[in-house]
This record gives C-alpha cells, sequence and structure tokens, in this order.
C-alpha cells in the first residue's frame, strides 16, 4: 500500500440529492462521484467515520454502512488504525475524461457511444406491429377474435404445469419445446392435415415467425435466392433477407403462386428456397391448386430447393374440408411445414412450430440453443394439457362457426353498402376478405377517412413486395362480432362518400353498382395478377 | 372441360390401411394416391358414388364427403350429370415422377430433399442443454432452485393477467415487451443497481440469451471483432458468431478481464464490442476490479466500442452490497445492459431483458419483430404484478438467504472432504463456485466416476474458448439444498478415492491437503490466469 498522499481535503458539503435510495448508497455513490471527477485521487485519506456522520448529519452507522458498500466495491481499503484510503489500484484519471458533473445520473445518456448500422439492416417499418388504439374498430387482417378463447381452462392447466412435480418446467429442458406439446401436434397434424409428423420431427417456436426466422438463419447462405409471393408477407421477408438472402417475387392469381414462373425463375439461375402461403394465401386468401401443388413439389424435388410452407390458419376452412397441406405429399423431403396457434387459440401466446426431416429439426435446435434457448415450457405444457383434454378441438369448432358466420355478414354487408366500390370473391377460408377497389376511388383518401370514423383496413399496398400501390383492400372480420362488423361497414360506407364527396351527389347514400355482380369469382377475383417487381 | 378420355378402370379394392383418419379422408387420399402414381389421369371419369360405396362397402354419405373433399382440394371436378372426373387441370404426371408407393406415408420423409448447410453454422455441441437426468444430483452451474419459486401468486397473477379486460395481452402487442413490466424492470434496476433506466429504454426478451442475439444481430456486421472473456458462456459466443463477429479472448484473472490485453488488441486492429460479465464473471465468480472498471468505461468511450454487459445473477451477492454495474457509471452511452429474471425466479418463463440508450432499443426492436414479434405478454403481465406487490423482492431475500447458507454448506462440506483435491476461494456471490482441482487427479476419471455414481460437474474445459482442458470444476450451490450438498459432496469424494484407487492407499477415506490452506485467496484464486487463445 502507498503512503497516502494527502490529507482529503473534499469538502462534505455536497449534494447528496444527486442519487436517490438508501441514505448509505447515496453517500456512497456521492463518493464514488468525487473520485471519479478527479477531486478524491488514489490514496487519498477519507476522513473517520464519526468525522463523516457529523458533517453529514447522519448515524454514524449509516456512514459506517456506506464505508463498507465502497470497500466490497473496491473504491476505498482500510488500513487497520491507520484510517481509510481511496484504493491505490485505481488509474489516475482526470476530470476531463468523464462526463461532465452536470449530468444527472437518473437519465440514460441521450446519445449512442458508438455507430449505428444503417436502418436497411433491420426491418421495415411496414413490419411493425401497430398498437391497437381504443375504440378503433379493427378490420386488420389475420387477427383472431381473443374474446373467444377459453382462459380458463387455460389458466387452471397454466397453474398445473407451473406447480407439477419437481417443477420440472420451470427450469431449463428441451430447445425443441414441452414433448408432450410436441405428441399432441403430431397427433392433430396427423389426423386433420395429412402430416406425417411425429414429436421428433417438430420444434416448438414463439409463433411462426421464429419457424421463419430458424429455417432462415439456419439453411440460407448470403446471397441465396429464395422466391416470395409477389403479395405477401412482409416479416417473413424481412427474417429471410436478414439472413442474406436475395429474394425474388413471383406473380400469383386466384390459383396461388405461378408456378411456371418459379420454373423460369429456377431456369435463369437456380434457387435456394420458395417461401409461400399456400392454403390460403396472404393476403389474398387464394388457395393453391391441386395441379401447381404436384408441379410445385415435382419441381422442387428435381431442383432440391426447400419449400418453406407457412400453413398460418389451417383450421379457418368454411367451405368444403381444408386442403391438406403440401407437406403432406412430400415424399422427397423438400417441405418444411410451418404452422402456429396464433390464429387457433391466441398470438400473445406465441406458440407456433416448424415440421420437418429430423436431420433439419437437429439443425434448427442448435441455431436455437442460441436464438434464446429455449421457449416457454410451462405454456406448452399448459396448451398441451388442451390439446389432450379437447379444449382447443371445441374451441376450434367454436371459433369456426363465429368465424364462418361473420364472414358472412361481412359479405352481405359489403354488397348491400358497398357493392359498387369493392369487387370480392367470398373466401373460403381464412380471417379476411381481399376485395379490389372501384378504378374512381382514391383508395389513400378513404382509408384515412375511415381511420378518422374509427375504423382500420389494410391497402393492398401494404403486402406488395414492390411497394407499389395496389387497387386492393385487405378486411379481416374475425376480430369483431356480428354487429360490429355491421358498424365497421357502415363507418366504412359513411367514409367513401365523406372522401368521394366531389365524385357523388350530395346525400346520396350508397352508389350505385359499376357493373351488375354476377356470380362471386372463385377466391379471389381472377384480375388479381400481379407481375414481378424489378 | 375436355372430353373424358376415357372410362376410369381403377380397380377399387384398394388397400385404405395406407391412411389413417376419418373413412371419407381415407378414401379420397387413395384417390390421390392413384393420381399421383398415374393410374388416374387428368380427365379419367370416376364411377358414381352409388357405385364407389357399393365397392367399397361403405355408406353412399362416405363417398359423397370423399368427393367433396377431393373436389375442394381441386382432383376432381364434377360436371352436373355427366359425372366426375379427375381435373384436366392437373399435369401429366407419369408415375416414375414420384416416390415409390411402397413408401409409407404415415412416415416423415427420412431423407432430406437438399443440400443442407455445413455443421460449423450452428452451435456447438457443448452449447446444447443437457436435459437432467432422474436421481442425479447436478452440481451443475447457474441454475437457481426452481423449488423456491413463489408458484401459487404467480399462476393467480396468470389467470388474472389471462381473463384482464378486453383480454388485450391475448394478442398483438408493443415488440418492447409489456410496459407494465418494463417499468417495473426500470425501477428495480434504478433503485437498486444505479442504472436509471426507464420503460423506453428497456426491451423484455426471452432470457438474456435472446437479448445477447438481438444485440449481435442488430449492431454487429461480418468480420466485427469482438472480445470475449478467455473462460466465458458459449452460448454467448455463439450468438456472436452466428451474427459474422470474429472473437477474440481476453485473458482475466481473480480481478476479472484484463484491460490492459484490451487495450492491447484494439490498438492491433480495432474491435467493435467488448462482451463480459463483470459482476461475477462466467464461470469464475470474479468480481471485476474498480479500477478496471474505470479504464474499460474510458477506454471504450474513447475507442467507440459497444461494452456489452451481462448481469446475469446480480441479486445473489452474500458479502458486502452487490457491486453496481459498468452501466450505472455510464455517461457516454457504451454499455449495453443485459440482465434476466432466469436466476432470481426461474429459467423456465424467459424473461430477461436489455437497457440501451433509446435509439439502440428502436432498433433492436426492429429485429425483434421478425425473431418472434413480441415476447409472451401474459407471463410478462404475471411477472410485473409480482413486482409490484413486492413477491420478488421477498422471493430474492428468501433465495439469497438460502443460497448463501448453501455455499457455505458447500465451502465447509469440500474442506472438510475434498480439501487436498480443491482449492478455491469463498465466492463473494453467484449461484457457483470455481475450484482449482490438485495436479495429480485426473479431472475426468473424476467425473465420469461422479457421473456414476450420480452427481455432474462442469469441467473448466467447457468453458475455455480455446476448448481445452483446464484443472478446475464449477460447482453450483444453488439448485441443491443442504442435505442434497452433503450428499453430493460425499459421493464426489466417493468417485475420486476410486477413480484415483491407484494413487492413494486401500481405504483411505480422503486425501491429506497437498498443502495447508491459509486463509483462501480472494475469490477466485490469482492462479487463474488465462492465456488468450491461438
Amino acid at each position: 500500500m502507498d503512503q497516502p498522499r494527502q490529507r482529503s481535503r473534499w469538502e462534505l458539503a455536497v449534494d447528496l440529492s444527486g442519487h436517490e435510495g438508501p441514505l448509505f448508497l447515496r453517500i456512497a455513490r456521492t463518493i464514488v462521484d468525487e473520485v471519479r471527477r478527479g477531486r478524491l485521487r488514489p490514496g487519498d485519506e477519507l476522513p473517520g467515520s464519526r468525522v463523516l456522520a457529523t458533517t453529514l448529519g447522519v448515524h454514524r452507522n449509516t456512514v459506517l454502512a456506506a464505508l463498507r458498500e465502497l470497500s466490497a466495491e473496491g473504491w476505498i481499503t482500510t488500513e487497520g488504525t491507520r484510517g481509510t484510503f481511496i484504493s491505490s489500484a485505481l488509474p489516475e484519471v482526470s476530470a476531463k475524461g468523464f462526463a461532465p458533473t452536470s449530468a444527472r445520473r437518473e437519465e440514460m445518456p441521450v446519445r449512442v457511444g458508438y455507430a449505428l448500422p444503417l436502418a436497411g439492416r433491420v426491418a421495415s417499418e411496414a413490419s411493425l406491429p401497430v398498437p391497437p388504439r381504443r375504440g378503433m374498430l379493427s378490420l386488420n387482417g389475420g387477427i383472431p377474435d381473443v374474446r373467444l378463447v377459453p382462459t380458463a381452462p387455460l389458466a387452471r392447466a397454466y397453474r398445473r404445469a407451473l406447480q407439477a412435480s419437481g417443477r420440472a418446467w420451470l427450469t431449463y429442458g428441451d430447445p425443441r419445446g414441452c414433448e408432450h406439446l410436441r405428441a399432441g401436434l403430431a397427433e392433430m397434424l396427423s389426423q386433420t392435415r395429412g402430416v406425417a409428423a411425429t414429436a421428433e420431427s417438430i420444434v416448438v417456436t414463439r409463433g411462426s415467425q421464429m419457424a421463419i426466422d430458424l429455417v432462415a438463419r439456419t439453411l440460407l447462405s448470403p446471397g441465396d435466392v429464395v422466391l416470395v409471393e409477389a403479395l405477401g408477407y412482409r416479416p417473413a421477408w424481412d427474417a429471410l433477407q436478414a439472413a442474406g438472402a436475395r429474394l425474388v417475387p413471383v406473380p400469383l392469381d386466384a390459383d396461388g403462386v405461378s408456378v411456371d414462373a418459379v420454373r423460369a425463375v429456377i431456369a435463369e439461375g437456380g434457387a435456394r428456397a420458395i417461401y409461400l402461403t399456400p392454403h390460403h394465401q396472404y393476403p389474398t386468401t387464394a388457395v393453391l391448386a391441386a395441379g401447381r401443388r404436384l408441379e410445385l413439389l415435382e419441381l422442387a424435388r428435381r431442383t432440391k430447393i426447400i419449400v418453406i410452407e407457412d400453413d398460418y390458419d389451417h383450421e379457418f376452412h368454411y367451405d368444403g374440408r381444408p386442403v391438406l397441406p403440401l407437406a403432406s405429399a412430400d415424399r422427397s423431403g423438400v417441405v418444411l411445414y410451418i404452422g402456429t396457434l396464433s390464429k387457433v387459440l391466441a398470438p400473445g401466446l406465441r406458440v407456433g412450430y416448424l415440421v420437418a426431416p429430423v436431420p433439419v429439426i437437429d439443425r434448427v435446435v442448435r441455431t436455437r440453443a442460441f436464438v434464446d434457448r429455449q421457449g416457454d415450457h410451462i405454456v406448452e405444457r399448459a396448451v398441451a394439457e388442451l390439446l389432450e383434454d379437447g379444449e382447443v378441438q371445441r374451441h376450434i369448432r367454436r371459433a369456426r362457426r363465429a368465424y364462418r358466420a361473420r364472414r358472412d355478414v361481412l359479405v352481405s354487408e359489403l354488397r348491400l353498402r358497398l357493392g359498387g366500390a369493392l369487387a370480392f370473391g367470398v373466401p373460403l377460408g381464412g380471417t379476411a376478405l381481399w376485395a379490389r377497389v372501384a378504378g374512381d376511388i382514391d383508395l389513400s383518401a378513404w382509408v384515412a377517412e375511415a381511420g378518422a370514423r374509427g375504423v382500420t383496413m389494410q391497402q393492398g399496398q401494404r403486402f406488395a413486395f414492390d411497394g407499389r400501390a395496389r387497387p386492393f383492400v385487405r378486411l379481416g372480420f374475425a376480430q369483431l362480432d356480428e354487429s360490429e362488423l355491421r358498424e365497421a361497414v357502415r363507418r366504412l360506407e359513411g367514409a367513401l362518400v365523406r372522401s368521394a364527396a366531389r365524385l357523388y351527389p350530395r346525400g346520396e347514400k350508397s352508389r350505385a353498382p359499376v357493373k351488375p355482380e354476377g356470380a362471386p369469382p372463385r377466391n379471389p377475383p381472377r384480375s388479381v395478377r400481379v407481375r414481378p417487381g424489378p
């Protein structure tokens, strides 16, 4: 230990209000401040505890606690009876080496002390979830009605999982997810979707989004070409691009994605993967035609490209039985099948899954281990119990009935009030309706006016790979009940009349249809043809 | 529609047992099989439903359901009274174009139809969590005793969160996490750690692991140099490397990481970031000395490198007050502060957090949006309630008392039974003890024999950046109670005697200390000096 260089001349008339918390801690932090700004230097001796206590007007025990704190942190050393000294192991720091002491310690640094990467590295603004506003009727698509969720059984199942013997679900576990849930999902997929999954070929993810991201990180390399639907799901694109993929949009029509276009891209320069939503195409809800399914599988088998099949709302098919997924017919191990309970139960639970051959699952799990190590096994165990009890199945039946009725209400209300403004096919399934907006309507003005009247809907542009405006809107019908849907359409009508006031005579309640509506086209209108982006 | 080419000659004496599920679905799938293998071709006419029903020996309604299914999928078309035909939109596919029909449809494809990337892209084997075996006494470090978790209040809080008005927590929300929890964490950090966080400067993550991964993906570019502790936390390294970082190990000693070595690396070629565990260094539990903290902050400020501070078990400090984190003294916005409730409550809840200046949080959230969109807001709301009620704080006090007593039991048992085999300092905090193994002990043999006797411990090699063996073990003391700890050490002793039988006289119960143990060195032994890897 060095000799003390000098008795501290530190005046203790300092402002302890610069710190919060217990008094002893405020004293200790203030002394540290003085070291930092260089007024106390290594080797300086501190006044005795009695002196300090008197000067500060506090009990001596408080000072002793402050000194213990400083000692534990290594700021001071006590040399028996010789006194207490600022630790000599501290570097000599001049006052200017630190932020000015006028900076308030109670605030986060406002500036960032290093270079931030370009914003292009991260997700686009359009991908960020928009928090719902109170009182708004949201026709945004893809959101289930969480008011229908059987919360009481879920809460009971959660409690049981939490208090299970040994508290096994509270600690670290299998990064593939709770085995009960994987087994339950495998049974469900096998029985209702013809996907011969086993518990070993499933990894439970935090929603379908994490499944997409894990696949991208595990299987893609920078520069890999990945085909995507020209109208599609932007957060998936973000994940694929973050893994370095070069995305190529593929046009789609009423029968889903064009396999001829896929073939052309592959013939041109090859591709690593295709990401698509064949069941109810997002956002158009088109069902990929059977012939195209076969062609696509055959093409993928032959060219060894990965088919990432995102089957995000399989259960909600209203007319005819749901079409079985591509994965049910995959014999060559090219399909990665992604699903979620976000639409079935609730997005907030964040339970999704990936089904793939075991060697792929093994790789994906090794990525998952450093992403978040594992899912929430308590929630997973609780959901597994609801599956075992048939609670999920009963909920699906209830929700399907409700959503079908809501779809029908939306369809009839739209025909009644907006028949001339919107042309659409009745969606066979899904939770939203994709409608073409008549050419003489200023869609942005309508959406803005609707927002002002408390109803939101999503414009086609939001889903376009090229970001260009499209004369389409997506109207979700699952999250509002029938009377809310009627009110929402009334507001849409009012907004349209208002926004198009210059086009229509004052007082006219609704526009006459521009053309007679015949049998609605199969879903969606044939006219939904999109050219690939640049 | 083409003219039907021929009446189907398909014999219906087919084996429906190739499919599972409802009868109508098995019939439909079998017909699809026949299309796939080319025995039925586009334009082929199917027998009438009555004929089919008779041939198959099923009710006609079942056949009609199968046909509806096939029609919905697009495999067949019904031309009014003319009959039912295999859809002409199907491609002409020859039988050899598909997998042999002998492949069982009930199984996942066993091979993968595309190239898997090299294994080097994903996490190392050592990073994968090892599932605990029944009856094993695990001295693996870093795991809290989940038996102490107050599950009843947590279950009640979960139920309340689930059933809150409007079911707000069940749907999509803020990717930064539940605002109540962010506010509660900010208060905790401000009061107990001097980290002036606000709800806006926090993002709630799925454990500290996701915070590390999000930081890596958002702020690192391929080739960036990131300094890490030469003994450290491998899953963090995996995440940093997955983002393309080039890791450079930095030696450490009893005072934590060597700032001189950090300075030398930066002087040589610069660095983008340093990742470290200053509070209780992982795995050695060394506390980074105050002088080094100041030096490091100053160095980072000057060279604009990111300091990723992983403060994973701040609460568990037993002697003196916990040292405040680097983030508490950061005035220049260089520190990214990462914490978790995994040790405080339970790893299974996966609640961690990142504290950073708001511009950084804004970027991180945009990454998070495509990783898993958001956390589990129901769990987050429940935990927030436990924080508000003081339940977490009470639990921390209980756990800290228990862990301190367990540390003392482990220390005295080790001294009693393994005093000659292990040299260690008493850890000031954390949930594990880092001990040097005497030079004449075959550590691997000891660990293997211990495993056979039902007790696990972790070797130093597991934590070494260079992967080389180290004569150290890490012994966790938090997850076992006092009697379990005594039993575990007894088994370790037995295993040592057995594994070293050739070195010690038969029947000798424990080795005499090789050297007298003086006052144990401050934590950890000064001799823990590690050279950087190649």
